[in-house]
């Protein structure tokens, strides 16, 4: 993806933009914490400020090097504790791996003010919403999970982009406790930073993100540590070329967020997997036996479904 | 790949460039013939004329539509039948599935020119080497059989793009039986449509291609297979991501072209994805036990071989 290139989220657009809503009404927005400032959380505060949808941004992280760099990008204005930003913030999002969020939240819970809102923007959402449950207990209805499906083989700081959830999607699992105000509030700002939000069910979520993002995910990782491993390796990789590039692009992903990703969508993935194995079977047992019309009716069902996905998603 | 609109290969711009040729030096090739006029053939077509290195390009093909849209776009100068574009070409390169071959050096042999040099652009080697030695018998001293490794989820005279192969592999695996002024002849060619050009022989081709082009075709088309045929398809679908994108870019290629791959690769095809399924084992027993640390350095490999090779090649 070029997103990070075509439009940088450096300080002066930013704070340029920032400033006319400072000067009229107040944002929609007046303290923004990010926990976790990478690609994803330091787009989500660039498209506010571009929308002028927030006042002041907290950034908070295990790693002061991407803070430092967040703040100098102007993606930030101050660097946080999870305690002082969630004694300041008005809504909080959680971009870290999933594992992280559950410690997170017991920090939090003790000070966080009663009016704010947190969501977060993990790749699964029943654990996360079990982890809610658990952790904010009666503060759970100011809580209200959710997925941007955005890119993501770009990391940190340097990679955000005020544009990246423009037309993509972001679907939000609201808990039973969610409170009406808090969904609407999530809702808004997803809104203000052109995504189209989608609400649905946790677990149905993650059967479907099972199959649309873990298990490629899975097959490409299988793919590529069987290539790196292969005695001849590099000759095979000098000699790789465009399809190769695509096909493994999502293998060089954060290691540690798809560990916490297959391991929270363990079963969902694993059924998936058979599935495929099967289709897997059959596709070998007709090369096997060298039988041309089904290899090929095959292989056409295949480019017919990815060239209709193409068409309807306007995707290439 | 965006190539194809970034410089399309319109008649203005060509035959702009095949003058100075026309009016000096004569260029290194008089007549070109090209069997299928489509990506491939078109964008080698574009890039000869682009060095005037070419001074007529004779189009030869199944499909009435596609040699009138390469015709109309100036790819080629006229369309010939296979035995007009023998009787008259200088270089001669097919550029069609692989089971064509055999079929159109027995139709072009008879009428064949003595110095003419004739080579191809197929995926799989070993397979082509034996259809030109049983076929041409000892006209096989002009038959030097080579792959571009360029992409082609474009296809069609349309995508065909002069620039297609700048920076390109491009494999030779010449006969025994292939003379040195043909190998010279056709290594100077691809040099001057700006592809770097590698000398391998035919059975490690295959064996090398079967792991970085057809396994993941083979496994972009299972995957895409299998969502497609999902109850719930249009609801995975929609909620598909650029990681989606990506990995099943491949799967929307011809089904006629890669069964021809497929077949032609048959043992190498099957042995490699006999390695990827134990490695498949392997990553799905992590996960199942739950195994974090196994998990974690697997995704890891995989993820640290895929920079390094986007280091390395240069490709993101």
């Amino acid at each position: 993806m070029s997103h990070a290139a075509d439009q940088p989220a450096g300080r002066g657009a930013s704070r340029a933009r920032a400033n006319p809503a400072d000067e009229g009404r107040s944002p929609l927005i007046g303290t923004l914490a990010v926990i976790g400032v990478g690609l994803i959380g330091g787009s989500f505060a660039a498209a506010l400020r571009q929308a002028s949808a927030v006042g002041r941004v907290l950034g908070v992280g295990r790693n002061a090097d991407s803070l430092a760099q967040a703040e100098s990008l102007g993606l930030i204005d101050s660097i946080a504790t999870p305690e002082e930003a969630a004694a300041q913030a008005d809504f909080i999002l959680i971009a870290t791996p999933i594992s992280a969020v559950a410690p997170m939240l017991s920090r939090m819970k003790p000070v966080l003010r009663a009016e704010a809102v947190i969501t977060d923007a993990c790749s699964t959402k029943a654990d996360v919403a079990s982890a809610a449950r658990d952790t904010l207990g009666e503060r759970a209805v100011q809580f209200v999970p959710g997925h941007p499906i955005a890119g993501a083989e770009l990391t940190g700081p340097g990679a955000a982009d005020a544009n990246l959830y423009r037309g993509r999607n972001v679907i939000l699992t609201p808990l039973a406790q969610s409170g009406g105000a808090a969904c609407g509030l999530v809702r808004r700002a997803w809104g203000l930073c052109g995504a189209r939000v989608i609400t649905m069910d946790a677990d149905a979520h993650d059967r479907v993100l099972a199959s649309v993002s873990h298990v490629p995910h899975f097959l490409s990782s299988v793919y590529m540590g069987q290539v790196a491993a292969a005695a001849d390796a590099d000759t095979r990789l000098a000699l790789a070329g465009s399809g190769f590039r695509d096909f493994t692009r999502i293998a060089a992903g954060s290691a540690e967020v798809w560990r916490d990703i297959f391991l929270s969508n363990r079963k969902a993935v694993l059924a998936e997997l058979r599935s495929v194995r099967a289709t897997l079977d059959y596709a070998e047992q007709v090369l096997q036996a060298s039988d041309e019309a089904a290899l090929e009716a095959f292989l056409e069902r295949a480019a017919l479904a990815r060239r209709l996905w193409a068409s309807r998603s306007g995707q290439s």
